[in-house]
């Protein structure tokens, strides 16, 4: 596949990595942010279905291998450095492994020195029923 | 200033970061990823306008501070393993010194083997009149 010289310029263990920004292609809601590599880029290109790198594991992922939470990409956007691409998805199920749609469920929230996180989405499905329990 | 310990994990050049995808607060239109250091955090959550890690140039960098084109934060949602947040913002002007409103004005395009790169925005500025000529 001949794809434009897209910068990944983020080294994480050796790998060099852009920046996926994923988005609700409905909506517009962010869902996740990931990292890919060249591989990633392409088999997302080719089968349609969002794949990562994941940093943690250092491996290919295709999201949704093990909750069939799938991500089907009808779009991809890439920014003035060429840097980080924005994937407009339709989602399975939810992004989130915690069972929220997103995984930006919490927003900061101020009270004199003090930044706390409170919950502002609603779960739509329970962890333990999708990924089992211990 | 006490905040949640939130997950600078990625190092880039010995400085600790998150990510920041920035948001127009009523659109939700994606305008800008960039990252952000402890100190860049802070100095948004302080003054209200957003500030960024730049990693080309390592310094703290005030958006706008050359342009006007300031981001004025309405609100901050992180992630589930926190170590990215979501800026949801106020643009003044435009966030892209390319000229358009978002930097993510380019659509990555298929044809057969080759992916192309398409404009798909309009220019909202014209990048000489804001920054100078040569």
């Amino acid at each position: 596949m001949n794809h434009p010289e897209l910068n990944f310029r983020l080294n994480v263990n050796g790998e060099d990595l852009i920046i996926a920004v994923v988005q609700d292609y409905k909506t517009d809601e962010v869902l996740m942010v990931a990292f890919m590599n060249r591989e990633a880029l392409e088999k997302t290109i080719e089968t349609g279905n969002a794949h990562y790198w994941s940093t943690s594991r250092n491996k290919l992922w295709l999201k949704g291998e093990s909750s069939g939470h799938l991500q089907k990409v009808q779009e991809i956007l890439t920014d003035c450095d060429e840097d980080a691409v924005i994937l407009k998805v339709k989602q399975e199920g939810a992004a989130c492994h915690q069972g929220y749609y997103s995984c930006f469920y919490r927003k900061l929230t101020r009270e004199d020195e003090d930044i706390n996180l409170e919950i502002v989405k609603e779960k739509v499905f329970q962890p333990e029923d999708v990924y089992g329990g211990k």
